[in-house]
């Protein structure tokens, strides 16, 4: 055994990550703030900024270091959004049959290894996964568009936040059971009837988790590690726009797994070329018995009426709203919104995209205002935010694709244009398409226009009767069209309880008067749940249990004593 | 307020079944012998037995007191395997549009109660359910045709206790999470952010409980009250031809609901008669979100494809499977089997069919026998059990249906026969319909004759190349046709061994070399788990946290502290 090895030996790594498992099992109990991985780029050193971006520039226009079984060619062609062409290449799978039967062939002494073992070989996963943040950040930057700062975060610690939280509810729901009872069941004055009991954790076999092109470990990290960790072996088939951040992950896995013992194809990359349908034909492959996606609705709802052989887990679309009745904080109010549409240029599933309120305006501390005040007032605000090019361009980062740029640039079609998608120049790419947000002002009877996901940079201001139809709205819209966020403003506490009211129908999380440094896009792991799984917009939420205990069973085994 | 009222508040339920709860929360994580409801008739004194069969006689050849919203007219038609007919009818409901408002709704009232309110308003109607389960023994025993001694143990205290284990952890799910949080995030120098989180838990919507034929309220409580304690309204859809004992249920239910007050029509009972196809119709509404379904394979997995809005969990057919490789309690091993095929007549979903052996015999205490021997013996075993019919009918009950009789009637037809179904007089009922087991043989390559399912008295003797061969035939079966017991006898380690790895496989629960009071067929709430979710059989388990956590979701409200 070579030193490596030992370092790594699963017992080793139990003994390593033990306290962290066990911080974070009490964080998803407790809920108060809590993270395993610092956002602070200082926490890395010096050193770890510079390094990554060699490490970035090194991975551009060549084959990727990956072993993938059923490969016989290649496939790439990755763009960023900042206007760089990739040029990277991934060992392409034509052989499912192949890289199935190799992803089954670990199982069992994954399995046999028991829970403790996997949470701890996950954790070390995310360890070296943390180390490699930076270069992350680049590959995230430049597949999904994301500014860079907010690539490290939220592709970074936030994801591996994400990752741990689900390796913590699983590891505490797989050890719900004891491995082992004594049953003794009296008789009267007759000797008790006694059975030894062992209750062994079982994978269901393999999981596919279909990666999303703009929060491609975010969104992709819950399942994988979910899946992993409870036994099962994992194919990873990220969206064709965004492989680089999955190929490094699963880069990392491999090393880890084939460190601690394990067989490294417990965890494997398939990437396609854009239209190949590969994803469809993996889906319905009898071995798969987990799908975990993010992406659009149709395909998420194909997913879940077609690949019945599967535990089927999606994020799909949905129409975020936020509901305008009145504030204490008018500045606070709208700075708050300015920035939670221009962020990612609004290519956050969370983002919000409808905003309510009275035709006939609002009361707010700043003395009343009509709908068109607020709408102005709004589009000024995303101005001011958005000002600086230099420093805009580090909250809108840039558009993911043409779809998203032409929703962007037809999107006054919908109605009266308060404020144009325009661009912004970025000072270094000077390729990079960028657009800052549109708001577009549309009456409540205009469905058509708003009741569809309109991802981007665009917001409708939609005016109402009043407060009361705005919260029906709310409602109609959330519970037929799907919704990750809702937020409301309101000062009086009759109409908070209104629109709590209507988000426990509707199942939506509802962010209440966010005037300062938290914004309705954000959900923190650890504390906030993101999604419910209970309207279109997602089946599945992350975590909580229901999202990690189906995707193991545990298996008795009973004896006479 | 009444005093029933007042007995029945919430808060005084809260405070009478805390203690009971708090034990049953421990059970399930201990998993040690534990029961709530008492098992022996004594306990539940001397006048509770005729004072029941009075009531029971009551209800006969009368319209059954219970109120049905969107019931118009009535259906009814069951009669006892025991040759009674039972002549009472029910409320039949042909609007099922005012049926699902009605059940929809108390559910705000119900869902704002709190997962504590409604889990001692759950243990509430089970304690007035256990109080009549001598008058459900009754009625079990002449819908299903269980003897009346099993009908009281496995549809009284038995399925009380699996009905209490699901609500025990449906409460440790619900509560899992804190009601409140305060999130307060470190901002270096400056102020940390600081917002009050809340978590709601929400009911998906009105859930169904498909009840079976043979086990109404074991196999039917489970659904009923994890679906009821998580905040959703249930219909019933009992068998047509075991209404009785879930009416009853009901009404209780109904009762307590009533009493506490909550509104009754959270769980309601619609009865159809045969043939009219109810339940399809029902299980496709969209108002319809959970499941729960005991019964055929072909009707499951119709559900499971169909009903795609509902979350659908199902317990279908399966081949149960004996594996004899070798003994050293030859005569126990015997008697422990000819009870285990004998009891209900082999009429449930854990009774053993198929009993693998090789050919060449196995060594035994009792020296080696020869397949043959082994068949002969386990018939004689079965003679000498069921010798005596006084005694012998309260094993075997009766005959649930035509279709069962027919089965054991014609099972000659497979193979070998061994051991005949014979008729069996008993003592009281003249008209019961009764069939002592059939013992076939046949050959492994036979697979066409012992491959599916044949619910009811008969059992094939299957011989095998070896317990190599059997244990292959075990994996297959199962994989292919599911299982929810499997049973090994082996005094060789190593084959014990390779049996667990093949039930780790397939996922079964794997009884070993039982030979004395504990039989196959049966699973003991809060030890061992029933089924397993992973083979054919079934696609969901009591009780475990994947069978309750995904009927609620948790919506989160978030604000500024």
């Amino acid at each position: 055994m070579s030193e490596t090895q030992i370092a790594s030996s699963p017992a080793n790594l139990v003994d390593r990550h033990r306290e962290l498992l066990d911080r974070a099992m009490q964080a998803v109990r407790e809920r108060t703030y809590w993270s395993a991985y610092p956002e602070h780029p200082k926490a890395y050193g010096g050193e770890a900024m510079p390094s990554a971006e060699t490490a970035f520039q090194a991975l551009l226009g060549s084959p990727f270091e990956l072993e993938t079984p059923g490969a016989t060619d290649t496939v790439g062609g990755e763009r960023s959004p900042y206007g760089i062409e990739l040029g990277v290449t991934y060992p392409h799978v034509t052989d499912l049959d192949t890289l199935l039967a190799a992803a089954r062939s670990g199982m069992p002494a994954w399995r046999d290894a028991g829970p403790a073992a996997r949470a701890a070989v996950c954790v070390e996963v995310l360890a070296r996964i943390n180390a490699r943040s930076f270069e992350l950040a680049h590959a995230v930057m430049h597949t999904t568009g994301q500014a860079f700062m907010m690539a490290f975060q939220a592709a970074g610690p936030h994801a591996q936040d994400r990752a741990l939280e689900a390796v913590a509810y699983a590891l505490a729901e797989m050890t719900k059971l004891p491995s082992t009872a004594r049953w003794e069941k009296p008789q009267g004055k007759r000797d008790p009837i006694v059975l030894d009991l062992r209750y062994t954790v079982v994978p269901r076999g393999v999981a596919m988790v279909v990666g999303c092109s703009t929060f491609p470990t975010w969104n992709g990290y819950p399942g994988l590690f979910a899946s992993l960790v409870t036994g099962n072996a994992v194919v990873v088939k990220p969206h064709p726009r965004a492989v680089l951040p999955l190929a490094i992950s699963v880069q990392v896995a491999r090393e880890v797994l084939a460190e601690a013992g394990f067989d490294p194809n417990l965890v494997t990359l398939a990437p396609e070329a854009p239209g190949e349908g590969l994803a469809k034909t993996l889906a319905v492959r009898p071995e798969i018995k987990i799908i975990d996606f993010t992406g659009s609705t149709a395909f998420g709802v194909w997913l879940e009426d077609t690949a019945t052989q599967a535990l089927v887990y999606t994020e799909k679309a949905g129409v975020n709203t936020v509901v305008i009745d009145s504030t204490d904080d008018y500045a606070g109010m709208l700075a708050n919104l300015a920035f939670s549409l221009s962020l990612y240029s609004g290519q956050m599933c969370t983002a919000p995209q409808n905003f309510l309120l009275p035709r006939d305006g609002i009361p707010t501390d700043a003395g009343p205002k009509s709908a068109d005040e607020v709408a102005q007032d709004l589009a000024a605000a995303v101005d001011h935010l958005l000002g600086d090019p230099a420093r805009g361009v580090e909250i809108t980062g840039a558009l993911v694709s043409d779809d998203v740029r032409e929703r962007a640039d037809g999107a006054g079609s919908h109605g009266t244009v308060v404020r144009e998608a325009s661009p912004l120049a970025h000072p270094r790419f000077a390729d990079a398409t960028i657009r800052t947000p549109a708001i577009i002002k549309v009456d409540a009877a205009d469905s058509e226009a708003y009741l569809t996901e309109c991802f981007g940079p665009v917001a409708f201001m939609i005016t109402t009767d009043s407060t009361e139809q705005s919260l029906q709205v709310l409602h109609d819209g959330v519970a037929e069209h799907g919704g990750l966020t809702a937020s409301i403003y309101s000062t009086d506490e009759r109409v908070l309880a209104r629109a709590e009211e209507v988000a426990l129908q509707i199942g939506v999380l509802l962010s209440e008067n966010l005037t300062g440094g938290v914004y309705v896009n954000q959900t923190a792991a650890f504390s906030d749940l993101h999604g419910t799984g209970f309207n279109p917009a997602a089946n599945s939420v992350y975590t909580d249990a229901a999202f990690v205990a189906n995707r193991f069973r545990v298996v008795e085994f009973r004896r006479p004593a």
